[in-house]
C-alpha cells in the first residue's frame, strides 16, 4: 500500500500518509475505519463538524509510481478515450512513434530517457487529481449517511498545486486551510530581500490569495483550520513572528471571510517530528505568546459588530490544470504559473480591491472585472461563458495556448479567444533573468513575451520598443503579451480598473485593506510603523486600532 | 533492450532513444529494418545521401549500466588485454587491492563506494564508443551494398563528448550536425554576462569551431543538417534570434565549408514534446520568420561567386579520449577540456585566422602552426608524427600527463613530448575561482598551474611572479603551464602566429572572419552596429554588405 | 557483504571500504585475516605499534542500510529497551501513531515518506557508532593477543562525526589522524574570501582543533598518521601550500603534543585513483618539496630542548551524539553545530589560550575554564560532574534542551542544566542570512537565538535590542542564549577568561601560539608576513625563528 517515488523507490513506513491513493486495499480499509466512527460518534450531538483526513498530498504524495497506479492510470484512460486510436491521435503520439495498439502498452511518465509526451504528463496529473477526489468522496459519503447536518471539511495548504481542489470541494462543505505565513515566505517568498523584510510578517498577499482562494472552492464558506502561532519546524529557516502578529493574521483571515480561525496547536509536544512547533501553550501547559494574541482576538471580536462577506467587484481566474501544464512544459525555467497569478493578485490588492477567487467553470455573474493571468488550457464553453457575462476580462500570456489535450490550438493561440479579441500569438520567447523586452514607457516583460498579429478592431495600448504590440483590447477584452514586471503591471491593473469603472487606490507596499460588508480591516505588513490616513475617509468610523499602525497593526473602519 | 542509468534504474519506455548499444538483440532488429528500407530505396534515384540514426549519444544514451554492457565490457577488455595479469598492470590494480584473477570479477563503474580506478573507467568510455562506432557500422554496411553511390551521413551536435567522433565518421562519407546556437549558448557558455551579452546571437566562436570540427570529422565534408530557426523548446530559457540572425549562421556555415544548410524544422508540430521548437513555417502551414530568411540566404548564395574551402595554415588538435581523461579525473572542479580548447579557439579566430581542427592521429601536412590545448593521453608514435612534420607546435598544460592508460609517465609529464621540449612538470595544482597565479606582464593562470623543471635548450618566454617558468620553447615546440586568462593567452597566440610567420589581425570581440577560397565573410555577433573597416582591404570588393555592419550583419568580400 | 546506502542501491565493489560494518561475515573474516597477520608479525622486533584498518567510515561508510544492518538494528534496540512499550514511550511513538508492538516492526530510518522520528534517528546513529567500535574491538583483541606491548592506533579523519571517537578509543592506546589542512579548508571553510586567504595555509584553527581532540580521546597521546605533504587529489580544487607550509604544520602538531608527525606518502604512485596526490618523493624516487622540510623539521626538533604537553587551564566539551542531534533536527538549515563549536575554539585561540577538548564523561578536574559550545542532550550524571567540579562552566545555546533519548525536558531547556542556572528557555528560533538579532554593544545572534525567562540569582551581562536576555550568569554557570557572531563572541570569551582569572592575549587573526611546556609556538597562517612582537616577552628567549614571521613562519620561544 505504500507509495513509489519517481526514482520507483518505495516510499517506506516509519513517518506518515504512507499511503497510495490508488491502493484499492487502502481505500477499503480506510471506508471501514470511516464507518466505525460514523457510526459511533455522527449523531453525537457535540459533533458539529467532520475534519476528513489532513492536508491532502502533504509530502508529495498526490502522485505515486506503484504498480497500483499504473493499473488505475491504463483503467482511467480507456474509459476516457475509448479505444487506443482515440488516445494515439489526442495525445499526437505519432510524434517520436509513440503509438500504442493497448491501454497495457501504456507506462507511467516516470523514469523516462528524455521528457514523456506532455500530454501523457497532463493526463497522469488529472488521473492523480481524481483519485484524491475519489478517496475523499468514499469518507464523505460514509460521513453523510452516518452524521448528517454536519459540515464537512478538509483543511488544504499554501500552495499547493497538486490536485484541483475546486473538484475535492463539490463534495465538502466548507474549505479550510492550514495557515504558516512564515514557514510559506521561506520556502515560497520571491528573492533574499523580500524575506528579510518580510521576516517576522509573512509575504502581505500569500495568505489574503489563499484565504480567497478557498472561500472560492467552499463556495463561500472558509476556515483557517491550523493558524501558525509562533516559530514552526519544517522551513528551512523559522523565526519568530512580530509580537502581535498572530492577531493580525487572525483579524485579516475573518475581514477575507473566515468563519473560524482555529490554531495548530494546542500545547507543544515534547517528542517526536514537530517538537520545534510552537502552539498556544508551551509543553507544561503554559500560555505561550499565541495563546494570549489569540484571546484578545477573541475579545475584539465580540466587540465588532457583525457583517456579512458580500461578492467583490473583481474576481481572479486560478486553474490548476493550467499549473500542471506550465510545470510539465514550463519553456522558460522560472515560469512559475502560481507566482505569476500571486503578482497579479498583489497588484489589484495594492490597488485597494476585493477580489473574489473563481474557477474557469464560474459563470462571472455579477462581476464588473474578470482577471485571468493563468489559464493556459481552455476551451469553446469557457469562451461561451465569457460572451455570457457583461465582465471585462483581462488575459495574460500563455491563454488558450492549449487545447484541453494539450496541443498548440489549430488556429494558433489564444484558440478559442480568437473570438474574443482578434489576435493570433506568431511566436513566444522565454527570458533569462537580466533579459528583458522593455514596453513603451511602463516597465517590461520579464521571463516571457510573446510576438502578436493583432487583426481588425483589435486597440493596442502598448507597443514594445520594437514596435510589438504588448497590450491589446478588443470590446470587453483585453490580452497582456508578457510577463509583466511590477511597474507594467501596476498600469496594466491600473487601465483595467478605470475601464471597469472600479475605483483605483494606493495602499502601499505594506499596508492592505479588506472589506467584510461594511468594516474594513487594514492592516500592517511592514516591521515599522505605517500611516494608513490615506486609506481611511472622514466618513469612517475608527472601531479597532487607529490611523498610524505599529508593526502588526490592525485598524478597522466602520464605513458610511 | 532499456538503457540502465549510473543509479542502476531501467530507463523506461515513453519518450525516445530508449535503446542500449550494448543490446546484440536490439543491433539486430535495427540491421533486420535498416535492410529493408535500404532494399526497398536504396536504389531509388530520388535518394542522394541516408541520414543514419539521429543525435548518436543523445539524452545521455552512449553510457548503460546494464547487464548486456556489462557483458561486452568484459569481453572487449578480454580481447584487449588477453590476461588479468596484463590488465591489472595496465590499470594498476595493485592499488587498493584491486587485482582481478579473472575478467568475470570487472564490474561496471556505478555505485562504486567512492571513485573507481580512472583507467578502468577510461577504458569504460572506450567500449562505450566503440558500441556506438560498431552500431553506426552495421547500418552503413547494409546501406553501401543496397544503396552504392550515396553519401552516408550522421547529423552530431555541439559540445558531445561521449564518443569519439573520428572514429564514428571512418564509416560515413559526410559530417553532420545540428546547429542551436542559442540553446547551446544557454547551456554551455560562460557566465551570466556573457549569456545575456549574445542572448539573440549566440556565442560568437561556437557554430565555427563545430563547423571545422565536423569538417575535420568529415575529412572535408559537412553539413549543418538541422540549424535552429527560431525559439526551440529544450534550453532553460529560449529567447527568439535577432531578426536576421538565422540568415548570418547559414551564411557563417557556407563561410566554414558546409555543402548544406537544412533547417529543423519544416513545420511546427502542434502536438508533444517539441511543440515549442519553432520552424521554417508556423503549424497553419504559413510562413515563420526563419523561411523569409533561408529564402533570402539561397538568393545571396546564387548572386555570389563559388569558392572552394581550402586547407588553413593553422591546425587545432582536438582530442576525445583527453576529454573523458579530465572528465574522470578533473582535479580541479571547473577543469572543463572542451572550455580550455574553445578559448584559445576563440583567440585564433580574434586573431583573424581560418582554422582546421584536426585528430591527434593526423599527420600536420601543410600547416605552419598546431595548436594543442588540451590532448592528455599521448604516445611515441604521436612525438614521430609532430617530429616529422615541418609546423610549429604549442601545447596547453597537462599535454602528455597521462599514458594511453592514463597513468602518469615515468620521465614525469609531458611523458614523451620531452624528446620535443626538455621540461619536466614536477608538480601541479588547480585553483579555486579568485585565486590565480599571475603571470609576468601577461595576465595570469587561472584554474590551473604547473611547477616546471626546465632542461637544457628550453627558453623561457615569460615566468610567473615568483620565478617559476610559465611558457617556454624548444626549437618548433612550446608549452604553456597553466590555464591562462584571455589576457596571457591572447598574447600567447600573438607571439605564435609571430613566430610562425602569420599575420596577426584584431577582429574586435563580436566580429569574426571565415574565408572560403578567395571569399571572405565577415559577420556581426553583437547586439548592436560594428564598424567592420578594419577588415577590409583596399583591393577588397564588397559583394554583400557593407563595412558597418547592422545587429546580425554579415558581409562578404572579393579578396584581391 | 555490501553496504547499502540510503536510496536503497548497493554500494559495488570497485573502490574500497566495500563493506557494511553490521555485517558478521565480513567481521569473522576480517577477525581470520587480523589473526593470521598478528600471530606472524605480533611479536617481531620491529613491530612497535598497530594501525588498525585505515579512516573508518571514510567515503560514508558508517551508516548502511542493508538487510544486516536493520537485524542489527532492532536486536541492538530489543537490547536496549526490552519492550516494545519502553521504547514507544521513550520514542514518542504515539505521535503519528507510531507505536510498534514488536520489535520486527521496526524499520531503517531511509526512504521514509517524510522525516523519521528524531529519536528512532538518533538511536540509528548510536547503533551505527557502537558496530564501528564493536568492529574496532575485534581487531584490538586479538592484536593485544599475539602482540602485547605495542600501541594500537587509528587514523581519524577531520570533522569526521559519523561515530563517538571517545568510544572507540577506549580500545586504543594512541588516537591519529590524517591532516589535511588544504583540501579540509577547500570542503568545510567557511566562505570564499575565508577559503581565498588562506587558499595554501589552510584554516588556521583546522589542525589545531583537532590535535587537541584527539589528543583528548587518546588520553594525551596523539600522533598525525598522514600530514598532507603537498596538492592532494580529493578536494574540488587542490592547491599547492605555501613553500615552508608542511614544516609549519608539522611543528604545529608537534607544539599540541603530537609524539610523531608521518607524511603520506613516501613516492607519487603513478597509477590509479591518487595519481594526482603529492608525497614526500616523487614517482621517479626524486625528493619533492615536502622531502626538504620534513628533514628541516626533524633537525630543529633535535637542536630543541624536550618538553611535555601538560594539562591546559581552559577545556573545551565536544560531543558526538550532541552533533548526531542538530543534524537530525537542525531546524535552521545552517546550524553546523561543529562549525559553532570550531568557531568558539578559534576565538580562545586568538585570545592566546591552550585549549584541552574533552568528552562530556570527563569530571573536569583540574580546569578553571570550561566551555560547552554545543552540548545538546545531557543528563543529570553530567550535570553533578559539573557541580563537583570547582571550574567556571560556560554553556552555547541549546545545552540541555533534550535529553538523551531527544525529547524536550518537562521543566524546558536547559532542562539539567536549570539547577545551575535558574533560566528556562521559552523559544527559540533560527534565523536566515541576512537577518539577525542585535545584542547591545556587542554584536548579534546570527542563525539562532533564544527566549530566556531568567528566574531569581541570574545576572543578566548583555541582552538583546528588544530587551530579553542574551547572555546571563548564576555563580560558576553562564548560558549564551544564540549563535554568537565574531564580536559578540569574543566579548564573552574574553568576559569569560577575565573572571576566571586567566590572561586574555591578542594573537590577531593570523598568528597563533601553543605551548608545550615551557616552549611557545608561534606559527603564521597569513600569506604575508606578520610581527609577533606583541606575543614575546623581554623574558622569552627565541629558540627559532624570530619575532618577525614570513610566509609559513615558526617561532619557537624558551618561556622563562
Amino acid at each position: 500500500m505504500v507509495a513509489i517515488d519517481a526514482n520507483g523507490s518505495p516510499r517506506k513506513w516509519g513517518s506518515r500518509r504512507h499511503y497510495d491513493f490508488s491502493h484499492l486495499g487502502y481505500r477499503r480499509e480506510s471506508a471501514r475505519i470511516t464507518e466505525i466512527l460514523a457510526r459511533r460518534y455522527g449523531s453525537h450531538s457535540a459533533v458539529e463538524a467532520w475534519q476528513v483526513d489532513n492536508e491532502y498530498g502533504c509530502h508529495d504524495t498526490t502522485l505515486s509510481y506503484s504498480n497500483d497506479a499504473l493499473i488505475g492510470f491504463r483503467n482511467w484512460l480507456a474509459q476516457k478515450y475509448q479505444s487506443p486510436d482515440a488516445l494515439n491521435r489526442a495525445w499526437g503520439n505519432v510524434f517520436w512513434s509513440m503509438e500504442v495498439s493497448d491501454f497495457n502498452e501504456i507506462e507511467l511518465p516516470n523514469l523516462t530517457v528524455t521528457e514523456p509526451n506532455p500530454s501523457r504528463v497532463i493526463d497522469f496529473r488529472r488521473y492523480a487529481s481524481d483519485q484524491v477526489v475519489a478517496f475523499n468522496k468514499i469518507q464523505t459519503d460514509i460521513l453523510r449517511r452516518y452524521s448528517p447536518g454536519r459540515d464537512l471539511i478538509h483543511n488544504f495548504m499554501g500552495k499547493f498545486l497538486e490536485f484541483d481542489h475546486f473538484d475535492v470541494c463539490k463534495d465538502l462543505d466548507i474549505a479550510s486551510w492550514d495557515s504558516y505565513p512564515l514557514g510559506n515566505l521561506e520556502r515560497f517568498g520571491r528573492d533574499d530581500a523580500w524575506k528579510n523584510w518580510y521576516l517576522r510578517a509573512g509575504d502581505p498577499d500569500f495568505q489574503a490569495f489563499h484565504h480567497d482562494l478557498y472561500r472560492g472552492c467552499g463556495r463561500g464558506r472558509m476556515w483557517v483550520m491550523e493558524q501558525q502561532p509562533g516559530p514552526v519546524n519544517w522551513a528551512p529557516w523559522n523565526p519568530a513572528p512580530h509580537p502581535g502578529m498572530v492577531r493580525l493574521w487572525s483579524h485579516e483571515a475573518f475581514a477575507h471571510g473566515a468563519e473560524v480561525v482555529s490554531y495548530f496547536r494546542w500545547r507543544q509536544a515534547p517528542f517526536a517530528q514537530e517538537q520545534f512547533h510552537a502552539a498556544l501553550n508551551l509543553l507544561d501547559g503554559s500560555a505561550d505568546v499565541a495563546y494570549d494574541e489569540a484571546s484578545q482576538v477573541a475579545a475584539e471580536l465580540l466587540a465588532l459588530p457583525l457583517a456579512e462577506t458580500t461578492q467583490s467587484p473583481v474576481a481572479l481566474v486560478f486553474d490548476y490544470p493550467s499549473q500542471w501544464a506550465t510545470q510539465t512544459q514550463p519553456q522558460g525555467e522560472d515560469y512559475d504559473g502560481f507566482e505569476l497569478t500571486l503578482a497579479w493578485y498583489s497588484e489589484l490588492r495594492k490597488a485597494g480591491q476585493n477580489v473574489d477567487i473563481v474557477s474557469s467553470a464560474d459563470d462571472f455573474d455579477g462581476y464588473q472585472l474578470v482577471v485571468v493571468p493563468h489559464l493556459v488550457m481552455l476551451d469553446d464553453a469557457f469562451v461561451q461563458r465569457v460572451s455570457n457575462s457583461s465582465a471585462r476580462f483581462v488575459f495574460g500570456a500563455r491563454s488558450g495556448s492549449r487545447t484541453i489535450n494539450h496541443a498548440i490550438p489549430e488556429n494558433l493561440a489564444p484558440g478559442p479567444l480568437q473570438k474574443l479579441i482578434n489576435i493570433r500569438v506568431l511566436r513566444t520567447e522565454s527570458l533569462r533573468p537580466g533579459s528583458a523586452v522593455p514596453v513603451e514607457s511602463h516597465g517590461a516583460m520579464q521571463r516571457w513575451s510573446e510576438t502578436i498579429d493583432a487583426g481588425d478592431n483589435v486597440t493596442v495600448h502598448l507597443s514594445n520598443l520594437d514596435g510589438m504590440p504588448a497590450y491589446l483590447s478588443q470590446e470587453r477584452t483585453s490580452y497582456l503579451a508578457g510577463w509583466p514586471d511590477e511597474n507594467l503591471l501596476r498600469h496594466v491593473i491600473q487601465h483595467q480598473l478605470e475601464t471597469a469603472g472600479l475605483e483605483w487606490m494606493e495602499t502601499g507596499d505594506d499596508l492592505r485593506i479588506r472589506d467584510r460588508g461594511n468594516l474594513r480591516t487594514i492592516v500592517n505588513y511592514a516591521p515599522d510603523t505605517r500611516d494608513a490616513s490615506h486609506l481611511i475617509a472622514d466618513s469612517d468610523e475608527i472601531l479597532l486600532g487607529s490611523a498610524m499602525l505599529d508593526i502588526a497593526g490592525v485598524t478597522v473602519l466602520l464605513r458610511a
